[in-house]
């Protein structure tokens, strides 16, 4: 089979397209024929070298999300059968033409959704499902907080955030990415000026605060998010293209009654993953059948032109998701 | 009624013993004869003028928790009555003859346990069982780090942590005090040294970390306390006695999926308060009754001599409780 190797850690030139062993589903898993798979930043920092894929999965084929069928299963499978159209997270290996995975960490794809739009929403919606809703606790009428609002994961907050009957504030360096958020469900976008948007959250949530916020950004965010924070706010750090050092006030965290989180799906274990898959098959996908979360698609890459996704994906342009297409060359993008 | 009142923020000598109005109990609030208050770090804050009473409690007159006798029952009391004997926490007022507070904010003291043994619980049990196993999710077999092991918090984490069959560190500045944190189920102390300890705590771990940090300090013990958490760990903040300035290593709290917490008992709602008292009166009154959790005292002054229990505790040489002996003076101390 055909699948992007990192031939050592580098820049986006380093992603060779090569004929690789067809994997073999071993007892309880399955091979899914990748129709479509995501790119997220992870994969640009696992490519630096940055970021090592966890043992038992591929070391050096990247890919974190997949949307494709079933083409064969392992011994002991009754989960899943030949033909199933599936998608979800893995910790790696989806930029190939197949991928070997647990049958229990697949989700079935919600009837009428295409391969392509199924394949835009995995790692984004089971992300800001897990951190904002199932660790974050966000509930019906809070303030929810969105940084980086215009990403992947950002944009799919934004739904879950208006599907979830909550005000929905978002900060990101573009304006025009807060307008397209918009259409999303955001109901009010800020541009930090001089990295401060604290006061504008006070402002915009009549000086009550977030409840919640989903920070993708992190280090030079953290000591404004803090002060944008509610009492008994939780702050679910999934990210940071903004740096790892921060200087927190202890203070505001005490008096606050504040909870800083971190999390990350790729690295948890096996029992965390088929609870994501069934939110994905269950909750998630009663939503997306019902179109209350959409797919937010920003430009969709050929496999081989993996190289060229990343760069693209680092550019920060993108609104939305990046994506490669894998097997589904006859598809329209 | 006598009581010590804080004639403007300053030292330990603006505390002045007054004859202050008896407070009648409003609507659902009973008044209670106090026998004994117990001396908190909170205390010396607020007598600084750095920790104001919430609204709705005396704003001069200090003191978190006591124990007493219901010497009167406003209307509409189910609860309560006159003569019953009750212990809890309150956000001020304690450091008085007489205290009015809440019926469903009161717990009944347990059969059998003196006055002055009952009034050095509330506080120090309530913080951290609230903080450590409500909160922190502490499960049996964890293991759990506590800072300032020696304190009245510390000291009830440590009896906790025990009791719930975990693996009990501690970190104290005094090798003393470790020692005789020993004889209350601490399997291993550390002094840290030059502010180092998370290489101590992994050791005695098996290289695993703590699953739960009781933490007192705050400040320059932040960045080693990350390093000595195991993947998951949460990190209960209660207090910043070492300062409210922290550098956070973001990429730690994301990787391991850490949670730092911030909470205080005292600016928490009624409903939260009511559940401490429930807590206090079922839980861990069943738990100080079977002697699973004890009362660890240092030192008992009179009412009158609050400044001088002020200046002992600032001085952080005191194990466990130090307490005011209000209403009792016949009782030995």
């Amino acid at each position: 089979m055909r699948a992007i190797v990192i031939r050592e850690p580098g820049g986006p030139d380093v992603l060779e397209l090569r004929n690789v062993p067809l994997p073999e589903p071993p007892h309880g898993f399955v091979r899914v024929r990748v129709a479509y798979a995501g790119v997220n930043r992870a994969d640009l920092l696992q490519r630096l070298g940055m970021y090592p894929a966890p043992p038992g999965v591929p070391a050096d084929i990247p890919g974190l999300e997949y949307v494709g069928v079933v083409e064969a299963v392992g011994e002991g499978v009754r989960e899943r059968k030949v033909g199933e159209r599936v998608f979800g997270i893995v910790a790696g290996g989806a930029y190939a033409e197949a991928l070997v995975v647990h049958a229990r960490e697949t989700a079935r794809v919600p009837e009428g959704l295409s391969d392509r739009d199924a394949g835009a929403l995995p790692e984004a919606l089971l992300t800001a499902y897990d951190a904002i809703v199932v660790q974050g606790g966000l509930a019906p009428g809070q303030t929810l907080l969105v940084h980086a609002a215009g990403s992947g994961v950002g944009t799919a907050a934004v739904q879950l955030g208006r599907a979830l009957g909550c005000r929905v504030l978002g900060t990101s360096r573009t304006a025009d990415k807060l307008a397209r958020c918009r259409e999303l469900g955001l109901d009010h976008g800020i541009v930090p000026e001089g990295g401060c948007f604290a006061d504008a959250v006070l402002a915009a949530s009549g000086g009550r605060g977030a409840d919640v916020v989903l920070d993708l950004v992190g280090g030079p965010y953290l000591a404004e998010t803090l002060r944008a924070c509610a009492v008994g706010a939780r702050v679910l750090l999934v990210g940071l293209t903004g740096g790892r050092g921060a200087e927190v006030d202890l203070g505001l965290v005490l008096t606050k009654r504040l909870r800083l989180q971190g999390t990350t799906l790729r690295a948890r274990p096996l029992e965390d993953k088929i609870r994501a898959a069934q939110v994905l098959e269950t909750n998630l996908g009663s939503w997306i059948a019902a179109g209350r979360v959409k797919p937010v698609i920003d430009r969709v890459f050929d496999l081989a032109d993996a190289g060229a996704a990343h760069a693209y994906v680092a550019e920060d342009r993108s609104f939305g998701k990046v994506m490669l297409r894998v097997g589904a060359a006859g598809e329209a993008s």
